[in-house]
């Protein structure tokens, strides 16, 4: 079997251009617990990036980042809507409702996107104490789908939100891959759609280990900096992971790598396409390809790369993820094994 | 100002050998979520190190690795006894009780140190629904004070939990200085002297970031695979954790780092045994130098290096910390500034 | 507009009977904190109702019971398989999930009812240490539709719960309603149909305040004490709540109350069956009526008698409870008001 | 043995007056949930004992009312600071930090008071996310040992909350007999000293149960109508709370119940002083004794009437409650049983 798969974009490693970021930072000591001069860098280029009134929190994992950005926006009393396949419902071992503590309020989405009237569903009861407030609308950007939200989606789901007093989170753990293939800046799709407050990816993008909370309405997340440590994702060396993100964003490495990946995704669904018996599930929107597969083909094609189903959906549905550092070779080996020829 | 410092061993970077290993871990894709090479491998020596019952988990950090393993040892209803000063009390923003869902029992101690007799005090109530129930007793090796227990002294505190149908937890942010320090293994002070589980430190001696929860009595912690995620401690390239951790225990870099820092607080409370006016606090066992200092030494000291007082302590009381990267020209030119020489 | 009403059987006061028992109850001092007579037979009586393995455990209010009764049956990792209708998840505030730390997986159902085939639909992912492990399947009976599960239903959930090593859960909220339709007793629809744990409900039948955890299947709920205390369901004076359980359950108050509020129903939805323009939403099994009405037919009736709609539900959906001292009159009243004749 | 006893205030039954005024109560339908007249009537006779901003929260038990008070006053990263004996750490199975979600800071206190030289030894750290911050000061009034805060001790501890932008609780559980030994209006004693927020005791004062949470500075609680709900203390048929309370604090029933149970408690301790072996160990300022007793004395008294030692205390400590149904001749009778006499 390869030493690249399909299975995730997690499944990959560090990019080179992080790994020399990471060493480059380690000269001599500096404050921890975020007082280093990385984070005040990548805090400074949160502020180029999503705009002046943008705040910055490097976390440690995608978990952290959606619990922390869910729990800082909302009351106690809250309780956050999303999308039923939503990653913070489906992925996350009842984190925001056990460590959280948040209450989830899931909508039926044909593709994982909601829209308004999806969001309706749940948005009501304002104000009784019977029934927890809805505080949040959370959406995945791209989605658990590889679906892709327009700039005038989030907006008119950030108008929605706010006009119920609610606010917007995404979940942006893929959001480069989101920009690359909409091709626009990441401010198009958070900021300037509307968005409050924004849980950065980092990690499935080639990084070691860094994600982080941006807050991009000022007050819509007060408490931050305790939560934080409270939620356990307040590292010591947080230079190290204030390095990696600027890394990432502070040129274009998150740009290209994200294309890449979308492009080996078109690539891949492409090929899948002209193979009889495979359908695609879900449009193409980012890295991320669903397909309905014989149960056959999926065999012939597991045994030359790693990638799995999809759990809780069709038998038949896998899901195949490219990574920043995915080849063509590995593309078309894929697809050469699913149509049983020596790749 | 130097760019080193006796703030803390946190502000030390990566220890060089560190960093070669997760270089080394960058080859391929792996699975994710720690079903990789390298968690096997830290699994197997965690083995070696613990004993053949021992099953380890790495987290991110370490309050993360606390708050997992005093959960994961304890049911719903249960209460930590602790030392008023624990780590676990004072410097973890209440993540225990917050996050945790624990309560602490707080003992009043001279050093930092628990012993039967003082645990005594909140060890009672067993059964009563009015009383969170004692089910945990959790130490620090070495104390947030720098003193270190004994392997005697540790199992005598093993032998009291037990007797009560309590586990011993130890946290071993910095276990690697006291065994230096006593001359043992990190068995002879955790799994042979009756430690159930253990928070196993990485992180203040020269990782990026890496802790693990070792469970070394089978059973004492159910459910650890779910709590970890819940908890927001899983990262999705475990393997660059894990490889940090292998690099760490897996041959001696551990002991010689650790012994290095004890050996510069030793030459460090030397030093400062020798100046009029300046007073150590605690017995130096580890990399931690606690001292009375006059105000103005230490503002002489300041100007030279960064260290901090003692939050809630009295205000003359200063910790110097030493890590795997200070040097006897770093200990000398702070001592030099202690006395106002030039350095 | 009437001193009755049909808004819930929760605005109908306490049972003279009942408040006979609590004044009988009311000699000389007791121990407080259930060690008093009264809580012993009540406990005595919950075996001789449930089996001589029920645990009886008194509390105050419905939703401390269903709470107290699914976090106990449930590890910290634990997840709850419910209809997306369940009380548990629409009318608690998010408890179970704030307070409870539970995660619930809602299934749509057509009529408020699992079946084996729904709970299927989030009966999987156990032992992945990214879901939340569902642990217990929770029904209410009747449900929040009036409609009422058989013994047979029961039993079908309770074995497929035990094949996949989780527990059931029965609300019991208006047990006694369900029982008296279908002509059973009590443990025929709960111990005998393979129910683990049960919220047996008192307040919406009559009672001043008093509700019941009772623990059907020994070992299913560990800790229940000192959780009971923790989730605030404990009173001081506990012998007052089960003194009014007593006068509930010792003799036929539960039946006789339950059955008259019941035929009230059916003496409801009799007449609004009659009435064009009414139609009848869900089986009438217990002593709700759901039904769908004109705006003007609802708003003649409102004027009558207190009753609501559906939050979350069709605009023109309507809730019409009876409780144990519905008179016929009420009804007739009512329907009278419903058609615009004079009451 | 005596059916009355001197275990505890809440081994009292129900002052006939408030059984009276529940039966009064049981007339018709009422809104549930805290809309009916009671409720109302209960929420203007706040305003008019503890002033005009008064807003009160009637709840279930005294648990409760102080973890929905701490709660509802403290940010998610709050901690409360109070003497280590108060009820709410240590009666409480944790309940504040496993349901409330908060950390206790707790301090010594010889006589179960905070002073603000005491408190201050836990009022630092504000700003800093390595520390819970410190939000609210609990105290108790009357305390677990029976003495008693005077109006001007209460105000220099608001002063020093304030100062420091913390709130000031009282767990009021005992507050009438506080008010009673010190003659003073209950708005002396809270609203006039400049207490925040209240739990407002009832049950160990003659009621059935029923407390309340009062909150007396307006938006020092915000979110209370959910969080009640969330914590499980509110009731359906809230009439029947709220008819207690204003039962007890409509008149002076209140004052008449803690006027004689203080003097039950002063008649007790004079006897007691008259016995030798026999120490007074606080000052009897409310319906509490604490002695130091011989064991024999002690076993002979308990022969007669229930009562207890105090766990975690001296092994010769006693403590013995007086409520409001204690007689003369059963305070006459225990006295008598401690010298061996009989009664």
């Amino acid at each position: 079997m390869s030493t690249h798969s399909f299975a995730s974009d997690n499944w990959a490693g560090i990019h080179p251009e992080v790994l020399t970021a990471i060493a480059e930072a380690n000269v001599g000591h500096q404050p921890a617990y975020g007082g280093d001069e990385w984070t005040a860098r990548f805090q400074g280029l949160a502020q180029q990036l999503f705009g002046a009134d943008a705040v910055a929190f490097p976390v440690l994992n995608g978990t952290g980042a959606n619990v922390l950005s869910l729990q800082a926006a909302s009351p106690r009393w809250g309780a956050i809507i999303c999308a039923r396949t939503a990653h913070i419902s489906t992925d996350e071992t009842g984190a925001p409702e056990k460590t959280g503590g948040l209450k989830l309020l899931t909508v039926d989405t044909p593709d994982g996107k909601l829209t308004p009237e999806l969001a309706a569903r749940e948005a009501w009861g304002f104000g009784s104490p019977h029934r927890a407030e809805p505080s949040v609308i959370s959406i995945s950007q791209s989605t658990e789908f590889g679906t892709v939200y327009t700039a005038a989606e989030i907006r008119a789901l950030a108008d929605f939100a706010h006009k119920h007093n609610m606010l917007l989170h995404l979940d942006g753990s893929r959001l480069g891959n989101a920009a690359a293939f909409l091709g626009t800046s990441l401010a198009e799709l958070t900021t300037d759609a509307g968005v409050d407050i924004l849980s950065l990816g980092g990690t499935k993008n080639g990084l070691l280990g860094a994600e982080a909370v941006v807050v991009l309405r000022p007050g819509s997340a007060p408490g931050l900096p305790h939560l934080r440590k409270i939620n356990l994702q307040l590292g010591s060396k947080m230079r190290f992971v204030s390095a990696q993100l600027l890394a990432l964003y502070e040129g274009d490495l998150w740009r290209r790598s994200a294309s890449h990946a979308n492009a080996m995704a078109v690539r891949l669904a492409d090929g899948l396409a002209a193979i009889p018996g495979a359908r695609i599930a879900h449009a193409v929107e980012s890295n991320t390809v669903f397909a309905h597969l014989p149960a056959e083909m999926a065999a012939r094609g597991q045994q030359a790369f790693a990638f799995g189903g999809w759990p809780g959906g069709a038998p038949d549905l896998y899901r195949l993820m490219c990574a920043f550092d995915t080849t063509e070779a590995d593309v078309d080996a894929l697809l050469a094994a699913f149509v049983g020829q020596a790749s």
